[in-house]
C-alpha cells in the first residue's frame, strides 16, 4: 500500500490535470466569446463537451475518491488550521460535490437548461412568460432534486448556495438581507426626495479607441499585469483565467454611454487582480482558486465603486478624461463629474443598476429563488410577485416581463443560488474597505495622486495570496474580526449619498 | 460480437474524438502565437502536453486497433476505389503510424527536440554550428530509429516522407528533383545575365492598417469565407483549422517591405480555402483532412503565385493599391509594378526566396536530409556542403552559418522529410494551373476583372471537396492524367521570366 507522501503526490497530479482541463475549457469559452467566427459554433460545442466530460470523469474517478478517503482518514483533524488538512478537506468537498450527482442526472440537467435557454431567449424577445414558465418549473425541480442529494440541511437552498459560498447558510443570507433591505429602502426614499443630479454628459457617444486607452491606463494604474493578461472585446464583459500567468479581461463599448465601459473595465480589473494574485504555493492544488464568488465580487466592486467612483479617484483621473474627451468633459467641473457618475436612479434592469439600488434587485431574486425551491412560491405567480416587489423596493413597476422577471439569463442556465453572491460581494467590499482605511489611513490621499499600490498590497496580503485557504466567512472574520455585516456598506452609502444628494 | 455497422459507428466516434482533441490542440497553439501573454507560457505548455497525451492515447488504444483490424478483415479489397474501403485503409494507416512507435521513444524524441531547439536558437544567434552539431546528429539518429520500425523500405527516408506524402518514395522525389535542378540552374543563369528589374518601391514602409485592408479585400475576392474564419497577427504567418467552420489565417507586416504581407496573406488564404472546402461528408472521419502537405502547399502557391503574381491579377489589383498607397505607387506603371514584384534574386534565406530560386533551397535540404539519414553525409561536414552547393545552385555563398545551415527551425524540431513538400507543392500548383486553364480558358480574362470564382470552383471540385479520399499521387493522376511532373512548372517559369527579363 502506498504511503501518505505518495498518495498526496498522486492527488496533486490529478488536481493538476483537472486544473489544466478547466483552463482549456476556459480558453475554448473565451475564444468563443472573443474570437470565434459564427461558423465555428457547432464544432466548438463538441470540443467543449469533450473537455467537460474529461474533466467530469477526472473529478469523480474512483481512484480520486479512494485517494481522498485514505488521506482524510490519515488526517487527525480536518478542521485544524493547517494547510495540509485544508487541502484534503477542500479536495474532499469538491469530489463529493461532483461525484454525488449521478451522471444521468447531470446529462438531464444539461439538456434541460439547454432547451430552457433557447425558450428563454425567445420568451424574452416576445414578452411571453407563459412559454418559459414550465421550463422554469422544471429547472427548479431538477435543482431541488440535486439539493436533496446533499441532505441534511435546514433549507434546500443551502445545498445550492454551498456551491458558490462554501459554509454559508440560507438563514445567514436571509438575516443579512432582512437587516439591509429596510435601510436601503429608507436611503432610496431620501435620495428620491432630493434634487436629482445631472448626468447627460455621460449619456453620449465617446470615441471607443479613447475609451479603451483610458480603461487600459486605469487598469495599469490599479496594478493589472499586462505580461499576464490582455484586454479584448466581448458582448458581455467577463474575466477569465488560464492560470495566474494568463488572466484576461474583456469589455464592450456602448453607443449611448461613455462611462459604462470604464467602470466595467475597473470591475473586471478587480476580478483579474485577484486571479493574478493567487498564491503560487497552491498552484494547481484544490486550494488554487478564490475563496468564493462573493469574495471575488467584493474585489471587483471594491475597485469599481470604493475606488473608481470615489471623489479622490476623480481628482486624479478627471483631468486625464478631460484631455481625452474635451468635447464631452471640457466644460464640466470635477464636482459635476463626481456627482454625475454617482447618480442614483431606480431602473428595471439589474445590470444597469447603481450602487444604491443594486442590492434591491438581488434581494428580490433571492426571495423568489428560495420560495420556488421550498414550494412557498409558484412559478406562475412570478410576474405578479416581481412587479409588486419592484414597486415596494424601488418604487417602479416594469412595463412588461421582458424588463421584469424575464431579464436575467441565470435561471434558464440553472444558476440558482448565484445571485446572492453579488449583494454579499457589495457588503464585503465595504467591510474590507473600512478595515483597509484603518490600516492605511493615507489611501485617500494616495488615490488623488493616482497611487493605488497600498490598496493592491493590502488586498494581495489579506485576500488574494490566501487563495482558497479559508472559507468566505472565515476569511471575513479573519480580516474584520466579525461576520458578513451590512453596516459598513450602509455607512458607506449613507455618507456618500448624503454628500452627493445633500439631504 | 458487434456487427460491422456498430463497429464502424464506434470507429467514427473515436476518430471524431481524436479530431476534436486535435482541434483543441490547434486552438491552444493558435492562441499561443496570436494572443497569449508571456506569463501564460508555462501553464500553456502543460495544457498542450495534456491534450497531446490524450490524443496519443486515443489514437493508439487497443480498442481502436482491434476495431480497425476487424473492419479491415471484413473489407475484401482495401485498395478498391470505394469510400468505405478508403476510410478503413486510412484509419489503419494512421493507427499504425501512431501505434508502432513505443511511448518511451516518443518521449525521448520530444525531450531531444525540445533540448535541440533551445541549443539551435542560441547557435543561430552566435553563428555556432559546432554546439548544434551533436543535437542534429542525435535527432537524425532518433528519426532513423523511428524509420526502422517501418521496414521494409528502399531508403529509410521513405518512412519519414510517408508522414507527409502518403504513398511517395524517396526515389520519386529524387528523380523529380534531378530533372528539375539543371533546368532551374539554367534559367537562373539566363536571368542573372539579363538586366535586373527595379523593386525599390516595394522595399519601403507601407502603413500596416492599409496593408491589412488590402489583404482582407483580396482574401475576400479569392473566396475566403469570413463567417468561417478570421485574420490575426502572429510572428510567423500560418493557417490553422478547428474544423471547416473555423479556419483562421495570420500574417505580419514588415517595416521594410510593403508587399511581403500581401503575398503572405494570399498564400495563407490558399491554404485556408482548402480547409474551408473539405467535404462535410467526411467530417471528423479519417478522411477529414487534406490529401497531403504537398497538395496543401500547391493550393497556397497557386493563389500566391499563379494568381497573385500574374499580370492579369495586377491589372485588377494595382489601381486599388495605387489608391491605398499613392505615395509609393502613384508614379509607378503597371508594368513596373508587375516586373518589380516578380524580381528574381538569389538570396541566402529560404523564406525570402522568389519563385525562381525557392526550389533550389529545398533541393539542397533534401540532399542533406537523405544523406544524413542513410549515413552518406556526416553532420560535421554540413557547413561546407551547404556553402558549396549554395554556390553551385544559386551562385552565392552565405557569409556565415546563421545565414546558411542554421537558418531553418525544422531540423531542431525533428521535422525531417517535410522540406520536399514545399517544392512538390510548387510543381503541383503549376500542373493544376495548366489543367485548369485548359478547362476554363476564360480565367485570365476573368482575373483582370477581379473575378476568381472559376478558379475556386475548379479547386473545390477537383481538390478541396475530395478531402483525403485519394493519396497525393493518385489525386494528381486523377486530375492531370499523369504523375508529379516538373515540366509545367518549368514551362510556367520560363514563359514568365523570359517575358519579364527579356531574354
Amino acid at each position: 500500500m502506498a504511503g501518505t507522501e505518495e498518495k498526496l503526490k498522486r492527488l496533486r497530479e490529478i488536481t493538476a490535470e483537472i486544473s489544466r482541463l478547466n483552463s482549456i475549457q476556459a480558453l475554448l469559452e473565451w475564444d468563443q466569446q472573443v474570437n470565434m467566427p459564427r461558423g465555428g459554433a457547432e464544432d466548438r460545442g463538441n470540443q467543449t463537451a469533450l473537455i467537460a466530460g474529461l474533466a467530469f470523469d477526472k473529478s469523480t474517478s474512483d481512484e480520486l475518491g479512494t485517494l481522498i478517503a485514505d488521506l482524510a482518514s490519515e488526517v487527525t483533524d480536518l478542521d485544524a488550521d493547517d494547510e495540509y488538512a485544508r487541502e484534503i478537506k477542500v479536495a474532499r468537498r469538491n469530489f463529493e460535490r461532483s461525484a454525488r450527482i449521478p451522471r444521468e442526472k447531470i446529462i438531464e440537467f444539461v439538456l434541460a437548461t439547454s432547451a430552457a435557454h433557447e425558450v428563454w431567449v425567445k420568451a424574452r424577445q416576445d414578452n411571453d412568460f407563459k412559454s418559459f414558465e414550465p421550463h422554469l418549473t422544471h429547472i427548479f425541480d431538477l435543482r431541488r432534486q440535486q439539493a436533496e442529494l446533499f441532505q441534511p440541511y435546514e433549507h434546500p437552498y443551502d445545498a445550492l448556495l454551498e456551491e458558490y459560498e462554501p459554509g454559508m447558510k440560507t438563514a445567514d443570507v436571509r438575516a443579512i438581507f432582512e437587516a439591509l433591505r429596510p435601510r436601503q429602502v429608507e436611503l432610496l426614499r431620501a435620495i428620491a426626495a432630493s434634487e436629482q443630479v445631472d448626468n447627460t454628459f455621460v449619456k453620449q457617444y465617446y470615441p471607443f479607441d479613447d475609451q479603451r486607452k483610458l480603461g487600459s491606463f486605469i487598469a495599469s494604474r490599479f496594478g493589472y499585469d499586462w505580461e499576464r493578461g490582455r484586454l479584448d472585446l466581448a458582448p458581455h464583459p467577463f474575466t477569465t483565467s488560464f492560470g495566474a500567468g494568463d488572466v484576461r479581461i474583456t469589455t464592450r463599448f456602448l453607443e449611448k454611454d461613455g462611462m459604462s465601459a470604464l467602470f466595467s473595465m475597473m470591475h473586471e480589473t478587480g476580478h483579474a487582480l485577484y486571479d493574478q494574485g493567487l498564491s503560487p504555493k497552491y498552484r494547481e492544488t484544490s486550494l488554487d482558486r478564490a475563496a468564493s464568488y462573493a469574495i471575488h465580487e467584493s474585489q471587483s466592486r471594491l475597485w469599481e465603486n470604493m475606488v473608481g467612483r470615489s471623489r479622490e479617484f476623480c481628482r486624479f483621473a478627471f483631468p486625464v478624461m478631460q484631455m481625452l474627451f474635451p468635447q464631452h468633459l471640457g466644460n464640466i467641473t470635477l464636482e459635476q463629474f463626481y456627482r454625475g457618475i454617482n447618480r442614483v436612479e431606480p431602473s428595471f434592469i439589474r445590470v444597469e443598476a447603481d450602487e444604491a439600488t443594486y442590492n434591491m434587485h438581488i434581494m428580490l431574486r433571492f426571495e423568489i429563488e428560495t420560495g420556488l425551491l421550498d414550494g412557498s412560491l409558484r412559478a406562475r405567480d412570478l410576474p405578479e410577485i416581481w412587479n409588486t416587489r419592484m414597486q415596494e423596493y424601488l418604487g417602479i413597476t416594469p412595463p412588461d416581463d421582458t424588463n421584469g422577471v424575464l431579464q436575467d439569463v441565470h435561471w434558464s442556465s440553472g444558476l440558482i443560488g448565484y445571485f446572492p453572491t453579488y449583494a454579499l460581494g457589495n457588503l464585503i467590499s465595504a467591510q474590507l474597505w473600512e478595515k483597509m482605511l484603518q490600516d492605511y489611513p493615507g489611501i485617500p490621499d494616495a488615490m488623488t495622486a493616482g497611487d493605488f499600490s497600498q490598496i493592491l498590497a493590502w488586498l494581495r496580503q489579506n485576500v488574494h495570496s490566501l487563495s482558497a485557504r479559508y472559507d468566505p466567512l472565515d476569511l471575513v472574520r479573519r480580516i474584520t474580526g466579525g461576520p458578513i455585516d451590512p453596516e459598513p456598506y450602509l455607512r458607506y452609502l449613507n455618507t456618500k449619498y448624503r454628500d452627493i444628494y445633500r439631504f
